[in-house]
């Protein structure tokens, strides 16, 4: 099977109805759920089928295999990933734009009492090994996380706000890093600190190139 | 079924002749071996035995079900991430220290050319959520990884390497972090960049407390 872009799978690849697009969307929003409590493996078609009211022929209709389904699930995930940190993730080109995304990612942990860790990051530590393809969407999702976090430091620095020899591509990928490594934490032991703790150290890294 | 704590699952829980340990541990780095590849979910109990070279039997007798099976193998992989760091980690109380130790950790992943990510915590995302005991397990890996780390910073601290105010806990848990999210990224992305920006952001950090 030729490798496909994330993009192609987020939405369908064939023109489809008011109403099959709804049943599509369900059938990933409700393989979405199960996967982020119980991961992909554990994700039976069967599963989704129920938790979506869809027959088996119709799940097939939408996605051929199983496959198909998860990276259809590992693109839906991005999206909500990305919604989740809301408009301010375009836009973390200030100290107190960051403290507030930092604010709003503890926030979202706490809300959910610390379980299920990132959406995309739990899947990656899954399937990384056993599937390339999903591999290579999950590289996508995380570089679509990755930019605005970049061009917001670099923007800080390009308007004065850090010094000219902060490496903010390096900053932002260690931003990045902390954050994924605080959430593996904070489910294990099920408490926001890990996660508050990574973002902070990253944070105050980042402040020390304050200019 | 009563928790038990990490270290009953590390050694048998019955006195067992010299044969008998030698099979028991065999069996247990076949699991490991595969889990490592292929993650908890998918590492049938027959392809354990098939690996190990065990009857059902013999599996049955050792570890009464996948699960108990599975803790033994945290307990494995904890004691061999650990030890894969060397006794260093035990003595990581200078910058020297810290440094060598962060190069031999990415020569590790360089040598497994990025792939696998972390041994436990690749088991954490997996079934962090579908089993408490196996997460109480994995809590307790961390805490032995993330004790040294605390020690070392501490004792650089006590001799006057980092200033007084520099709290260690703090830096020591956020390096864990940076590890753990580089990590992921660095399996993901089949390239040592991020984990060697993660690990050098967090000690950039920690040399920003220098005395």
């Amino acid at each position: 099977m030729p490798s496909t872009t994330i993009a192609e799978h987020a939405a369908p690849t064939r023109r489809l109805t008011a109403k099959g697009e709804a049943t599509r969307a369900r059938i990933v929003e409700a393989a979405s759920a199960l996967v982020f409590l119980h991961g992909v493996t554990r994700t039976g078609v069967e599963d989704v089928q129920r938790e979506a009211g869809v027959s088996a022929s119709q799940l097939y209709h939408y996605f051929g295999d199983k496959q198909t389904l998860m990276r259809a699930v590992i693109a839906h995930q991005t999206v909500e990933v990305l919604a989740a940190q809301g408009p301010e993730l375009d836009a973390l080109d200030s100290f107190e734009a960051l403290d507030r995304w930092r604010d709003g990612l503890v926030a979202l942990q706490r809300a959910r009492h610390c379980a299920g860790g990132c959406p995309i990051g739990s899947i990656a530590a899954e399937i990384a090994e056993d599937d390339p393809d999903a591999r290579a969407d999950l590289v996508d999702s995380f570089e679509q996380w990755e930019a605005p976090l970049r061009s917001g430091l670099a923007t800080m620095r390009d308007r004065g706000a850090l010094r000219k020899d902060a490496d903010t591509d390096r900053l932002a990928l260690a931003l990045l890093a902390a954050l994924q490594g605080g959430l593996v934490l904070t489910q294990l032991r099920r408490t926001t600190l890990p996660l508050e703790t990574a973002i902070d150290a990253s944070l105050e890294l980042i402040r020390s190139y304050r200019a």
